[in-house]
């Protein structure tokens, strides 16, 4: 019993930790709201849970069916409940818990493979092994928590016949998973990680943090290696790195109270923390990014990043955090979400400093990365990344325009309702593989209808695009790259600049591609627009009473063709839009001859799953390469309450490119009557100083990209 | 002198009276926060234009041109630069005001009628007479602010040679405009009413009030006469009806203190207090229902509704009101403002009673009605009114669903980009009258593919549909109106209850729609929804690989023929949809052979002028009239933050109608077994006691529907 009694004093000690609870029992809705509201809402869902029966149902089945949500919502109610005892102190919690804790004891030994595994690795509770892994991250909390309560009968049983079976499921008796350097390891190592500090059991935190055989060449360690990039990029992309952080941040955490002299948050240049804060940045300012498969309704209020928010804090103490704390209106029930809570009360103004950056790709940072280039209310990403594994998509040399925090120029995302039962049961439509993985489904150049690595993602995962620049002057910034291998005998060039200057409206993106191909090609160029088609200039000519679909494979199947613009003489090739009160142009300057396409998503989608979104699709026929220089003009605004409206057109009277010694010159001609001219040396580099004769002007400049207006 | 100055103690005495200027003087953003913010805002606006030439060009261009919004923004700074004299005190606005009043007054005697002017009746400053008393009822009350500050030899020519003549355009030279009992009369009453009461001059007071030959049978009494109706509905619709407030509630305003023996806000039973009122119910919390042409982001934050707000709550002192000044989240700079602003500030919880209520149309309250009914945060719209003249649109007994405050079963509203000008100068669109007027656009029946009244308006205005009932029990709420005119040889008869059960998760729309004929006809009743569509029940046969309009005329050229659902043996004919993270399944009981067409907005658009909205179209072909029975259903929710999904599908498993002796039994089998039935009886007085046997069970009630669960 002795014995018993010291192990009972250091405990709680994962998330919760025993000396933050002092300061718990404190906090009150004044000094920390957010925490209250949190504390108020976890006893409402508990107290229900308590009045009723509590179903530990056999397990039966799949992702959202009853069995699985009923385990889920058991874990959590199970870690709700010790936090509430560890903070309000009433024994009748940690008794519901330990009673709920021992029915599972007795329920774990019976159960085999769950019934509905398929080709994923199996679960037990869960027909994949993720989620069973996932359950014991909150369940050892939960058991962490309410513990001091317990008999010794009840922890005896809880831990031989629950605790270690589990965790020696999770490791042992699924080496694959376990020793995977993957997301859904990381979520297995924390589990068992974190059953190891709370049992005292330096076996499970050793092949947690090293793999089963403990060499390192697997384990939590090596996925903090393997698995971001230097600038702490996940590979699958934000909405991935969103899911992928928790076990990360949770088990750190345990790591950081139980060892701290490993300084697991300083280990490979405080990967952790940067982790974070690039979810962060990967972010339209709410929702992450779609890169690759992605959901778009998820953004900084979920619960991973309330986690990484409030344990980002507790490491940082930057007070920008509470800028993003602010958004989620939410905080954890640790002594981590009281210090944000505490924090953001007394912090009437904070903002966090959403930024121009490059997240290096690959756990050496040379495979390829993502560059956002932000300018006021203005996002650019351009995606140079590498494939992504199997949630990759076809999309190399991508971009995606926001605007006061809405898609402009969009990427699909994934084809998917999550969970939504009706719909193929929640996971991965046809769709997805038929469009949203395409390339013509993305704003990346498309050579003779077909998708970049004709859609392999072995061959794809071979090479990464090459990063040739990402530098920024006092008006502009720039990012360029160079991608060879996703079309056989093509190289792409694409450089993108965000420009601002005071003819302009608004920041204006430059967009240069070049394909450098000695062969004759189709090359189609889409942009995926977000708004209603105003006005175009050129020779329009709409499919009104017939509509075909584009194609018959490769994306373009889904696609129904309703006009094509054709050049005007003397007049770019324009169209224009307006989305969320602000007008939008895109302007195609060159090729001579190329045409756009403008077309709607939704045909050969027999089940209705497609959204009905819509792209300008700039299209060339040309052997030995093509260039394609676009412009994406903001301008004016509509408001619809005062009935004013400003500067509803392109401000772009004519537009052209020349090449000239050593630059490109584009030369924009306003509307107003005014010429602007964007130089763009041949050679990037920053501090590099060019000359160059302009009629009768001597321009001289200094790195790659210079502006100047004549009247 | 003498005389001048006893002029100028009178003053001002419009919507700012000089009675509440020290108020306005001590006014501060801790008391009246609002206020402040406006008075900022007027002093940054009105600053910002005195520090440069203001210019006062010659009359030129049409709505949206420089010279129209020149004339436009200029009455407006006079108007905020007498406020600020007024409130500030400082002689600099007054006399700036002064001066650009001086120079108006050059200008004014130069001018003849303006040079764009169309059909409309012409003014001088602007291209339509409506534009010139818009700037007269500001002007007027700019001056009535700064005259006290002007020279006696100022106000001689600002009165001589711009307010006189003026007033004189606009009443004894535009007298069939000036005479109209229309909305552009009562602005032309309201500028001449207001000039007469700032100059002393009772005859253009009397004119304004009683028409050009004062006997009553125009001017302001009789449009406040004709123009309501009883419950204070505008027959133009909600959208018209805050453009048409805002010279009566301006005008009143100002008769009420130079005239408050007259008791205009008592004449007719309070009419203008009622169609304030109704103007707030006519929305779906925010923005205007789009009945009749209407575009659809106006709603109560416009500035009309700012002034109806201020003198509502001047003359109710009704502090639920102040709700509604909470999401204008802004007042106007008079007292009436101020109270507004003080009274908010200290007022912490506020709501405005959104409610059911029957607005009666016509000016004696018998030409048909609008009725909302509404439960929780479901409002059924329901139009069975007059034609509202020539923004009227061809909708008898057509309805529209909100929830939580956005659209569900819409209407298209007005096709028309207001003020944008690439599109068409931001008049109505050709698509206005090809499209948004047409009965398919609308939730309303059609009769072999055309239009009510062949979409003549004339025909349209001579009858009004026949308002039945608008009663309601503990459970349910009924409204049904009978429209024989709209076709000929064909009465439909339609009846929509909004019910409450707890074996339903959300208020749920019954709808009934029958049409007596002797021939045989096409029926084809419309649902416009908003969402993305989900899953259907029956025979799905999609037009995957092309589509073609479903017609050539009335309206079905625009639509493109997306699918068609058939009836499956054994399974109700159901569509459902997601909508704002909730889900809604039309169910369609009957009649048995009907189809149901998926439709989307867009063909024959070679402008690419419509919004791509989407329609499920109950089709049916009999002979001998048509019972269509269908059900809207609201269930479930999406959560992508916290990835849980509940009842994605509709819980009507089974759905059927039934004659029996004096009443019709609707049963609906839920998917969890149990059976609701609503009997509805055929007499639907409120207070009838009626009996019917279903099977075994004897069944008694009182008044026209009944639920029933069995188990
Ligand atoms: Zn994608
Ligand atoms: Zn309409």
């Amino acid at each position: 019993a002795c014995e018993s009694d010291t192990d009972v004093s250091r405990h709680p000690n994962l998330l919760v930790a025993a000396q933050d609870v002092a300061a718990m029992k404190r906090a009150d809705g004044v000094s920390a709201p957010l925490f209250a509201d949190a504390l108020q809402q976890a006893q409402t869902e508990v107290d229900a849970a308590m009045a009723q029966a509590l179903d530990i149902p056999l397990p039966k089945d799949p992702g959202g069916g009853y069995s699985h949500e009923r385990h889920k919502k058991n874990a959590l109610l199970l870690f709700q409940a010790g936090q509430l005892y560890t903070i309000k102190g009433d024994p009748r919690y940690a008794n519901w818990a330990a009673e709920v804790l021992v029915r599972y004891a007795d329920l774990y030994p019976t159960l085999g493979l769950h019934p509905e595994h398929k080709h994923q690795a199996p679960g037990k509770l869960f027909w994949q092994i993720l989620n069973d892994a996932w359950w014991l991250t909150y369940v050892i909390q939960a058991y962490d928590m309410v513990l001091p309560a317990m008999t010794e009968d009840q922890r005896a049983q809880v831990e031989s016949r629950l605790l270690r079976p589990y965790a020696d499921f999770l490791s042992k008796e699924s080496a694959s998973t376990f020793n995977k350097v993957h997301n859904h390891g990381t979520w297995a190592a924390a589990a068992v990680g974190m059953t190891g500090l709370v049992l005292a059991d330096d076996y499970y935190v050793n092949i947690a943090l090293k793999g089963l055989d403990q060499s390192g060449k697997a384990g939590f360690l090596k996925q903090m290696d393997q698995l971001f990039s230097p600038d702490g990029y996940y590979t699958e992309g934000p909405y991935y790195q969103r899911y992928a952080l928790l076990p990360f941040v949770m088990f750190a955490r345990a790591l950081d109270r139980h060892k701290p002299s490993m300084g697991i948050f300083e280990y490979r240049d405080r990967i952790l923390i940067k982790a974070i804060y690039a979810a962060i940045q990967l972010t339209d300012g709410h929702y992450f990014l779609p890169l690759n498969d992605a959901i778009k309704d998820k953004g900084l209020d979920t619960i991973e990043m309330v986690y990484g928010v409030s344990i980002a804090y507790a490491k940082t103490q930057d007070k920008n955090l509470l800028a993003i704390a602010r958004k989620q209106n939410q905080v954890v029930l640790t002594g981590d979400g009281l210090r944000v809570a505490v924090d953001l009360a007394r912090s009437a103004d904070v903002q966090f400093p959403f930024s121009s950056q490059l997240f290096r790709d690959g756990p050496n940072g040379d495979e390829g990365a993502v560059a956002l280039l932000r300018a006021g209310d203005t996002t650019v990403v351009f995606k140079a990344a590498s494939q992504g594994m199997g949630h990759g998509h076809f999309d190399r040399l991508g971009w995606q325009l926001y605007s006061q925090g809405a898609e402009i120029v969009s990427d699909y995302g994934a084809a998917r309702y999550l969970n939504v039962e009706p719909k193929q049961g929640g996971i991965y439509l046809p769709e997805n593989t038929s469009w949203a993985k395409q390339t013509v489904a993305h704003n990346a150049l498309v050579v003779d209808r077909t998708s970049h690595f004709d859609g392999s993602v072995k061959r794809a995962s071979k090479s990464s695009p090459e990063l040739l620049q990402f530098v920024r002057g006092e008006q502009w910034q720039l990012v360029s790259a160079r991608e060879a291998n996703a079309y056989k005998g093509v190289v792409m060039t694409r450089t993108q600049i965000l420009l601002e200057h005071p003819l302009l409206s608004g920041p204006l993106v430059l967009d240069l591609l070049a394909a450098e191909s000695d062969e004759q090609h189709v090359y189609e160029l889409p942009v995926h627009f977000q708004g209603q088609l105003m006005t175009f200039s050129g020779e329009l000519a709409v499919n009104t009473d017939a509509l075909k679909p584009l194609g018959t494979q490769n994306g373009y199947q889904h696609l129904w063709h309703k006009a094509t613009l054709a050049p005007a003489a003397h007049r770019p090739l324009q169209a224009s839009w307006l989305s969320n009160n602000r007008f939008y142009t895109l302007t195609a300057v060159a090729p001579a001859d190329q045409t756009l396409l403008v077309a709607e998503l939704g045909a050969n989608d027999p089940e209705f799953n497609l959204r009905r979104d819509q792209a300008l699709i700039a299209r060339a026929e040309t052997s030995g390469g093509v260039q394609f220089v676009q412009l994406l003009e903001q301008h004016g605004h509509y408001d619809g309450r005062a009935e004013t409206v400003s500067q509803p057109r392109s401000a772009i009277a004519r537009a052209a490119i020349e090449q000239h010694p050593g630059a490109q010159v584009l030369t924009l001609d306003t509307v107003s009557g005014q010429t602007l001219r964007i130089v763009l040396a041949d050679d990037r580099a920053p501090e590099r100083q060019h000359a160059l004769s302009l009629g009768e002007q001597r321009v001289q400049w200094q790195g790659p990209v210079h502006l100047l207006v004549n009247h």
